[in-house]
């Protein structure tokens, strides 16, 4: 018997958690879920008491983390990342495996050593994003390489977004299907990427209006943005002399344009304490952003319109009225940043109904050449949420750490250190199980471009 | 005999020394000057030994900290201002008075019962801003009232400029005069501040085109834009009502719009480190920062004015090339931020050159109402530097400080605990003295305004 031990079960775990219940038999495994209010995994885990146990858990409590993976064969985290490196150390201290669906940071690759020594894998970036990326990208290139293709361009583009039924009449076609902080405070460093060998900067203040346009088979456009830092992808997908490549986020046309109005206007400014406005209303905040001519008498979107030299009846206007910025509703936080009183406003207005579903689009571009001709292939994939349970977003970040972890269980992955699934032996199995039994498949399309 | 101790020496510290020598023999002093690099001491004190010594001084070295600090009556900080926390409690451990020209933060404040209970005098914020702004309005304020005038509106600004016939043909009319780095990074923070009784925010992405246009008598125009915190004065001024208060920082016209374009395009940003640029010209850089089909041929300035929806004639775009921005010069740093790439080129483009003089300009616009009339009162000051050594900085934040010190070895300053110049018998005397010893004096214009 082998022993899995799930550290934290938030809503996007529940898919992760369905996974290993459905394996746990199976492959005889005793899996134990610890979380700080262990109270909602009772009804889950109820029908699965032979091979499955809820535990309350703290990260502060180390003899418990000590007892708890002194026990275990496998540890996954799912705790927020900023844990995890305590996880790890305890992982190596105990020799046990770890698998997550967060970064590998530096403080996580600084354990790489140790745990080569120790022959601990500690498997990070396993989800979705990172995760799935990395897998399906990794696959697509290796079949492009074994025909003799050489690369010139990867472009990589993901978001969480709605099923076109649940986006309804919300024009920014966006709801939170993950963490709003997040969300608000998007894109505040500078963008690098690669374009024809040169790189390039993409500052906050212009990064939602510098966008690329992505048509999806079946779904319409997208529009998507540049993320943080597109050249650190070079190394770990062996393309260092890869002439362009740019990864970003997707949303649905019209979004970066109203957003940028927001970064624009000054509402996505984490910095300052606006002190006590929890009273105010959503115009005397606007109007607090204009000058102060502009703010006496006449009406705020006009006068917003003309600030920011928007077309008064534009869609940046309608996005903008939707949220409510021109209601007298209060913004209800008392010495709140700007960025905090967005979040709570947008945490309502976009926050997911009963009967949405959201929506994970992924989508590759590649360009490469074969035989002196260029060639673009597109790889898509699209994963609609099975409720409000099972996410689209718990089910691509769950699904791929659960099959790593079977495979880790099973000793199928033979490297050791901080590992990221870029290898072949461990992608080429997850991608075919996600197909096979969850439908979660890419949609391949190749052309010739002409020169 | 009192023991005075200045702990730092740099280059503003010319006529705060120069000061000290003065009244030195006058009042009995011995003085002491503790810095890292003493030698360059030796020729200012050759003809003053009998009462003025230079010590090497290493703010690591607590020991040596303790012996000065106890041998001393007096102690001036002019050390970077993360060090005064340290100075300020070998003072309060010895029950030694100390004066600065730097802000009272927070760490210092803590310190307020401690010294109060000591009988110590923390006296803070008597240079030029923080200082002599202090002096010279509640000197103006308290005037008003005496009055019988009820202060509406309040705005004060300062800059460090230059003399008109040192502006020479730089279109900027700027070169440094204080620290390159906080000009670099100035503003990176949303801006607050009072008008008509409501509070208004300027984010950074706005800040350099919400101006105000300043005459002052003899000089011309200055544009100003606004500060930090300009709340935080009402309190310390004794103007908790008032409905009008900005403080802001003076340029000459055309500044802030050509800046705006640098904070625009991306060149402020301090976050991002941006790899192995040191071999890459300007246009190199530039180009990173445009969109790749702009950066593809054509003049790349032409590109720059069409991306930032410039006109390519006119003045921004002068400034931008009176910089070097389209000449073939390295950026000359590795792995720096966009800041700090700027800063380097800045630091050659606005160098003061031999034969220069720098000017600060302070201005206060006071509006007050006064039997059923509105009145504006405007006080100004403007101070032009002698030399390359005694600039008009080293006069504004070294003569006020070391007339304070003055009095403070006298026993005239009554205050104990973390003190800052509000008080009428701390700078009616400095500005009396600053007047009729140094000719430092604000001119005063006042009009009733038409409703």
């Amino acid at each position: 018997m082998k022993n899995i031990l799930l550290l934290g079960a938030g809503r996007s775990a529940s898919s992760l958690i369905n996974y290993l219940l459905r394996y746990a038999p199976i492959e005889g495994w005793h899996l134990t879920v610890a979380d700080v209010q262990p109270a909602h995994l009772v009804p889950i885990l109820v029908a699965h008491t032979e091979y499955a146990r809820a535990v309350p858990f703290d990260i502060q409590n180390d003899a418990l983390l000590e007892e708890l993976v002194t026990s275990a064969d496998v540890v996954i985290s799912m705790l927020p990342a900023a844990f995890h490196p305590v996880v790890a150390r305890a992982c190596l201290r105990h020799g046990r495996h770890l698998a997550t669906a967060s970064y590998a940071t530096d403080e996580i690759r600084a354990l790489d050593a140790e745990a080569q020594a120790a022959g601990v894998t500690l498997l990070m970036e396993c989800g979705l994003d990172p995760g799935l990326d990395h897998m399906s990208a990794m696959q697509a290139i290796g079949a492009i390489r074994a025909r003799g293709g050489q690369l010139v361009s990867f472009k990589s583009y993901c978001g969480g977004l709605l099923t076109p039924e649940s986006e309804g009449n919300n024009p920014w076609r966006y709801k939170f299907t993950w963490n709003p902080r997040n969300v608000v405070l998007a894109g505040q460093s500078t963008a690098k990427y690669l374009e024809n060998g040169r790189p390039h900067f993409i500052p906050y203040q212009q990064l939602f209006r510098r966008l690329e346009v992505l048509d999806v088979p079946g779904y319409g456009q997208f529009e998507g943005y540049a993320n943080r830092d597109s050249l650190s992808y070079r190394a770990p997908y062996g393309l260092d002399t890869i002439p362009t490549i740019l990864r970003g986020t997707l949303r649905r046309p019209g979004y970066c344009a109203a957003w940028n109005a927001l970064v624009r206007l000054g509402l996505t400014d984490d910095t300052v304490h606006l002190g006590n406005t929890a009273d105010w209303t959503w115009p005397q905040l606007i109007a607090a952003y204009l000058p102060p001519a502009a703010a006496v008498g006449g009406n705020l979107a006009t006068q917003l319109a003309d600030y920011l030299g928007l077309n008064p009846d534009g869609e940046e206007m309608r996005l903008l009225s939707w949220l409510g910025l021109f209601k007298h509703t209060a913004v209800g936080l008392p010495n709140a940043t700007p960025a905090q009183l967005l979040e709570h406003l947008l945490t309502e207005k976009w926050r997911l109904q009963p009967g949405d579903h959201d929506l994970i689009v992924m989508q590759h571009l590649f360009e490469f050449m074969l035989h002196g001709k260029r060639y673009r292939r597109t790889s898509s994939l699209v994963v609609p949420g099975d409720d409000a349970t099972h996410t689209a977003m718990a089910k691509t970040v769950g699904l791929p750490l659960g099959m790593v972890v079977r495979r880790l269980a099973r000793g199928l992955v033979p490297q050791h250190g901080v590992v990221i699934p870029t290898h072949a032996d461990l992608y080429e199995p997850v991608l075919a199980e996600l197909e096979a039994d969850y439908g979660i498949q890419f949609q391949e399309e190749e052309s010739e471009l002409s020169n």
